[in-house]
């Protein structure tokens, strides 16, 4: 059943059910195509950074979460894209074998002046590794279909 | 020549000489494995959506931003990751056969309090299109290393 604007309540936390795993492949091939710096690259680097050994790009990070919340929580009948993110935090650094999950609350939300058949959703992302620590958050404006 | 934090200029904007061309089958895959809206994938959806044809993932965008910055901008020698980002904003759509570029404006700069071998460097990106019509910025808070 799609998830329409009104269905959305404010003050709810959905613990969404997709994992991500990261592997020692893809932290090297996503930093290869777009984040190349050392640490993200090259295990000996790594232990001489702030990163202790090879950590995912925070951009590949946030976008594992994006996957997660594309298959657990946006509706392809009424999601309608966001306009940006706030307060985008990488907390903890993410290591070959992590598993991430995804909780979202919803903080706010309000119909669009412009567009009546869409409304804003405010809402607050978090991704947690296996030993539930924070890695990543970020504040998020998204657009929703209205039910009528 | 290693940039370190005392050689960044507070108020200085670096046009840098990267370009990242857009192309479908990039902008398909990207989306297939990190952020699988319709929008993002298929030309029929994406014309029916508020981006009116096949539109790049935002954290594909970001992404390849990234990459102009990490060529561009920050030096391996010298640039120690960032904790997060601010107001990240996807101004414009970005289709297949777009080019994108990104200017680096430096807005402050302070050592650090707790780790005397770095200091932080808050900058303003803004990655533009071959028409020059911003399509995405955010502020993020840079570590870099210090020359003593």
């Amino acid at each position: 059943m799609a998830r329409y604007f009104e269905d959305i309540e404010v003050g709810e936390t959905y613990e969404l059910d997709g994992r991500h795993e990261f592997d020692r492949e893809e932290i090297k091939s996503f930093a290869e195509r777009y984040d190349p710096q050392p640490f993200h690259l090259d295990e000996g680097a790594a232990e001489e950074s702030i990163f202790g050994s090879l950590a995912a790009s925070g951009w590949h990070t946030a976008s594992a979460c994006m996957r997660l919340l594309v298959e657990g929580f946006l509706d392809p009948e009424t999601s309608m894209g966001a306009s940006g993110v706030e307060e985008l935090r990488w907390l903890e650094p993410v290591h070959p074998g992590d598993t991430l999950r995804v909780e979202v609350t919803v903080l706010d939300k309000r119909p669009s002046e412009s567009r009546p058949e869409m409304g804003h959703v405010r809402t607050k992302l978090t991704g947690y590794n296996q030993h539930d620590d924070a890695v990543i958050e970020w504040t998020a404006d998204g657009m929703h279909r209205r039910r009528d």
